[in-house]
């Protein structure tokens, strides 16, 4: 690991004045965490140093950077996300836009499978995008959401999740679940020949997750779906870490981390690259033109950084997400490229021909990118 | 378990048909997750119901609350937060206000200690405050947090708890650490023959937490500090239920969740209710008139939440920090009372005559409290 790392900033601020001030504020606040006067005579090697402060292209705006002694973190990883975003989540107007290379490498991973992990589990030529899908809603039983899945894999889907809020309901508890679909989609990959890949959710207590991902693997899945804002940003990386099959990320509980253009996260920091460098072969993200509120710029620039070299990890395979039908595929296609799993839920359950009718429109259309 | 819990949100929104329509959207995102007119012909049972939309006392504002079935969460603690705030995070302008007690009970536990619990470890008569500081900062050895332990304990403080920065770094090793800071507050207590807790920091990766744990108790700690936003809420619970010893929330990570006016999460909702009934036996939280930004009626909101009667839980701490020197504790005493751990950091280190003067100043004042 490098001796020192830099982590760059947006400070909200009237004046240049103001954001160094802000700026002495972070130095102190994310490493001794206590008045410098104070500071015992000896002297601590903790301290952060402010590199530079800089007008943004946004109004009363600054972009600060700060350099860490590594010491600060050593090889814990939380420590390092506590030292990204720890006690400053409590000041407004701080939003961090990005991390150097020597934040990331030696302490984080990446992916163990990537998008190329993902395309070789399908056999998929490597310049074509993936389709996806999620199984839904909770309520039902195994067996419906397995005959559910089978005409998802019929259709031939390449991934089918589960949907992130179906857990161990009574309603279709996850052994049950997860063996019923597994074998449902065995069945359904069989009429296409193409194989189907099967991500149930394992999102659970935080010390339970990586048991789950042993059952889940064990019950014939091919992957996992974990919510990593629920679980512990680390179980992501422990996941990874474990290599036997791919983890997908979902949002779900992240919101408060990127919504807010003066605060948290730049969204394709967030996910495009601190959850690829935390493990995720791919990256749930709530799309553009949906139901929620990212820009096309901002998703592209998700897309762009999941693909981007960065510091020797895998691509992520950046997985859009709401508000994506049949119809839109075409345009999305041209905005994002084939560099991506494209993930359509609700609007396929809506076809009056049927899912496997419905998917099969999908994935042809995704063939179509290669004509 | 009840049959149905009760959710209550603020929506933004410019009327009360806007309003509904996004309580709508509520219901359906938080559940089944996929368009009405899709959902299978025999009905599933998991369906949110809106139960009321009224304005609230802000501007374009409205008050909206919705009805879930508990077959939705089942008993898994950490899909209920999900339900609570998963995909919704990810919109604009919802915030959770609050959730009823159906919510909480048979899922959460709340303290396993409680504000009750650490008087009794203390010694303390039931109508003390009780005070806390923090060892800092990262980059000492072991011996010299110890030596600072030490000079706390002589000064009567009720609790140390490590910095939440300090880790495992290779200044100050986990277990070295604590092993000497345990022998020096032991040290340290003769002097005045009342006890002083020790709680280290144990966050770490979500599933080593619950070993640091047990590797702090065996090397003489009395508590553990945790922050659970960076090691997945539910490692909360699953500490408290060890009853071993009790558990310290610090809130580094959850910025994101509290401090917009129009997201998120009500923070006396959030510390005051959600980290007590998770399990918290102390809630450090940011604390009006330093450097964060609550209000003072937030704080003292946050302060009764956690003493109010709550679904049977023992009350939790309530231990605001930020900006606390001994000059200012007459004045939090008239404010906010003696059911409360007062935590003083960086200004017990500033004065002059020292840190064990200093602390006994501290301590002194309140008991002054009693007279």
């Amino acid at each position: 690991m490098a001796d020192r790392f830099q982590i760059t900033y947006q400070v909200k601020a009237g004046s240049i004045t103001r954001a160094s001030e802000i700026a002495e504020n972070i130095r102190v606040e994310q490493t001794v965490e206590m008045p410098v006067d104070a500071l015992p005579a000896q002297g601590v090697p903790s301290l952060g140093e402010i590199v530079s402060v800089t007008p943004s292209d946004q109004s009363d705006s600054w972009i600060v950077s700060i350099s860490y002694p590594a010491a600060v973190t050593g090889d814990d990883l939380t420590q390092s996300l506590n030292t990204l975003f720890g006690n400053i989540s409590l000041y407004p107007g701080i939003r961090i836009v990005d991390a150097d290379d020597s934040f990331f490498s030696g302490r984080y991973k990446g992916p163990s499978f990537g998008l190329s992990g993902l395309r070789k589990l399908l056999n998929r030529d490597e310049d074509l995008p993936l389709s996806c899908t999620a199984l839904k809603p909770v309520g039902l039983a195994p067996d419906e959401l397995a005959d559910l899945a089978r005409q998802f894999a019929r259709g031939g889907i390449h991934i089918i999740k589960d949907d992130h809020g179906i857990a161990n309901q009574g309603s279709a508890p996850f052994r049950e679940r997860v063996a019923a679909c597994s074998k449902a989609i065995r069945e359904g990959e069989q009429f296409t020949g193409n194989k189907t890949l099967y991500f149930p959710n394992i999102t659970t207590s935080p010390s339970e997750v990586k048991n789950r991902y042993a059952e889940a693997v064990d019950l014939g899945a091919d992957g996992v779906l974990i919510c990593p804002q629920l679980t512990g940003l680390e179980s992501l990386s422990e996941l990874a870490a474990l290599k036997q099959v791919p983890v997908m990320a979902h949002p779900a509980f992240s919101g408060g981390y990127i919504i807010h253009e003066t605060h948290g996260f730049l969204p394709e920091f967030y996910y495009g690259k601190l959850w690829r460098a935390l493990g995720a072969d791919a990256v749930i993200y709530p799309n553009a033109g949906g139901r929620f509120t990212l820009s096309t710029e901002t998703c592209q620039a998700i897309n762009r950084q999941m693909a981007d070299h960065f510091c020797g990890f895998k691509k992520s395979a950046p997985t859009p997400a709401g508000g994506i039908d049949v119809d839109s595929i075409p345009g999305l296609l041209e905005s994002y490229g084939r560099d991506i799993c494209y993930l359509i839920g609700g609007s396929l359950y809506q076809d009056p021909g049927g899912i496997e009718h419905a998917t099969n429109k999908f994935t042809r259309l995704l063939e179509g990118a290669d004509g």
